[in-house]
């Protein structure tokens, strides 16, 4: 490694930051990636060689738009929409920066899933839906971040009106090395120049007239079942988050469709989202009543569904669909499986020259747990 | 001290043991308590000069019945009431075991709470409740378990049919210092030679037979809005509970009045029972629809209250109001001081000769968390 990464990432001891990485492969050459955020470098940096690619920074929440958009901004705010699939970032990682490996083709324009893995499925996805090649002769060092989103997604499958199969929304132009972000009105141009398909702008307003213009976006959104808004500074730098009861709800009933293996974690903070809504809506007591009833059914009902199917011996877990070339779907189940996730393949077909998988990843921990209390296996609690 | 500790609470080596153990003090003597179980010792498990006072065992849970209980059983099982108030260990701790400490009147019967602190409120309620000398002159070595209940409650208030203020329900013997219970049949007989009442029983019943009993018995203290029920093996060794929807709710709606300190740690559990109990009872559709209903109300309601009285500037926390002799109620509330409680009394009056106090133990994290997103604050998930 030529490069002094100590002053690359900010911090005194580098090999106290690497020890934390992980290496991961792609077709024939090693990267490196930082699945938790350290030493104030982010959750899925990734190093290639030389090459470097920040991870997406996470973004703070409020509970209340008023007075939590004025506290945070003081100056003209953008509102956009956040949506709902995965996060993905791609980089022009070039071999020259990366080393030969044991291939001598050009490397191109790599995907990194949000926790840093080059993801071979999701690389093939953009370079087939985005002209990457016009933009990074142009813009080499930065990184298009995005939502890949659309109903055969592998990591979160949700509807988007327009979405067939799977699609990339770009939302972020950042440089690859530090990070930072470019000017919100300077990012749009750009992707509306390369043609990427970008989120949608609700506009830019100063920090108190954005408190009505996110609510009425956030109204409209939860009305179509859409995630929220994310708010940023002229500049990019200053970002903050907002959701729609609708996006709680929606959380609710995966995590409790899988309740040992993800309820614990994300029911209490959807619940407080829920709570903060109700007060600052200034709901009447039966609009309130009608938020609980939702919420109690998005918690409910689904882990019911999944305690009946363990008793009567199906396999239970996250169910996708992908579509695409027969031997990017083999390297992306060969990646779940390096990862250590138990993928059952349900159905595999072919659909014209395409191929159609349809899989689960197991859900270890609920799959066992329900089948040990159904038995009457006893708990300490 | 003059005891081999280590052959008592069979540990290799004791001084590692009372690394665990608190100080506490009660009238001018010193104590050691155990505030959460440690190497096979009990939680509240108590120390007094040469005394021990074994903490009350934790009792494990099914979540259905059937297998539940005829794969834990194989014999003769009774079942109890479980009573929602909190669990008192009334041991008769003389003064030529504890030592004189500063002060030379006899002990006499002492109150230990779940987790080891000798209470002088309960002290005095179960000294008056029950005829305690009589008992101890006959069983020094037992110690008298069972649930203070009631309205009047420092701790844990629920109101019960005919308990107007606190009262005391007996539902275990044990032996002091090996915390081994007497077989059920003569337990019930001796709390009923020596007065103490106890909670109800609802018949003793083969494994098999029991599933049937504890459903019924579910049913009619589901609709009474009661706790639940123990089951015990004949000779008192093996303990099972199983609990109703109702408390399930009101435990929820007791957490979530006060989401920040106790919301996230009850949560979870509690919509599991739900969930389980949903399966076994084989609801129809609009059944469970209605206890998801019920369900989302107990979480979402109480925590939307707590937030509307945050932002209006009240003390939050929870409410109590006890009644007794002066000194003892300030005993009570100094005792709740030392164990770092910030109490807030909302009225202290007399009536006749009692003085009655309304406190509120404040809850702080939920005062500061959700004063800290009504102004704005961010948070990170």
């Amino acid at each position: 490694m030529g490069r002094d990464w100590g002053a690359v990432f900010g911090v005194a001891d580098e090999a106290d930051l690497f020890e934390h990485f992980e290496r991961g492969a792609y077709r024939g050459r090693e990267y490196r990636y930082l699945p938790d955020a350290r030493h104030g470098v982010e959750r899925g940096t990734a190093v290639l060689g030389d090459a470097v690619v920040r991870g997406f920074p996470s973004i703070p929440r409020v509970l209340v738009l008023d007075p939590g958009i004025p506290e945070f901004f003081d100056g003209p705010v953008t509102v956009e929409e956040k949506l709902n699939g995965y996060n993905v970032r791609v980089a022009d990682v070039r071999a020259d920066e990366w080393g030969a490996g044991d291939r001598d083709d050009p490397v191109g324009p790599l995907a990194f899933t949000r926790s840093g893995h080059v993801c071979r499925y999701t690389t093939e996805v953009v370079r087939e839906g985005c002209d990457l090649d016009a933009f990074f002769a142009d813009h080499p060092d930065l990184v298009v971040c995005g939502e890949l989103v659309g109903p055969e997604n592998p990591y979160t499958a949700h509807d988007y009106d327009g979405v067939d199969s799977v699609a990339f929304r770009a939302f972020d132009l950042r440089d690859r090395e530090t990070g930072d972000p470019i000017p919100v009105d300077e990012r749009r141009a750009l992707c509306e120049r390369y043609g990427f398909e970008q989120v949608r702008s609700f506009g830019t307003y100063e920090p108190d007239r954005a408190v009505d213009a996110v609510a009425d976006a956030i109204d409209e959104l939860d009305e179509r079942g859409r995630e929220g808004v994310v708010l940023a500074s002229a500049d990019g730098a200053d970002r903050l988050k907002y959701t729609t009861s609708a996006i709680h709800r929606s959380d609710l009933e995966h995590a409790f469709a899988l309740p040992f293996d993800y309820g614990r974690d994300f029911v209490f903070s959807r619940v407080i989202r829920e709570v903060f809504q109700a007060v600052e809506r200034d709901e009447d007591p039966a609009e309130t009543r009608e938020r609980a009833r939702k919420l109690g059914e998005s918690i409910l009902l689904p882990a019911v569904e999944t305690v009946k199917a363990v008793d009567r011996g199906e396999v239970v877990g996250e169910d996708h669909r992908v579509r695409g070339d027969p031997a990017v779907l083999d390297a992306l189940l060969a990646q779940f499986r390096d990862q250590g996730l138990d993928v059952h393949v349900r159905d595999d077909r072919r659909e014209g020259d395409e191929r159609v998988v349809e899989f689960v990843k197991r859900a270890g921990a609920t799959a066992d747990k329900t089948a040990h209390y159904l038995e009457g296996g006893t708990l300490d609690e």
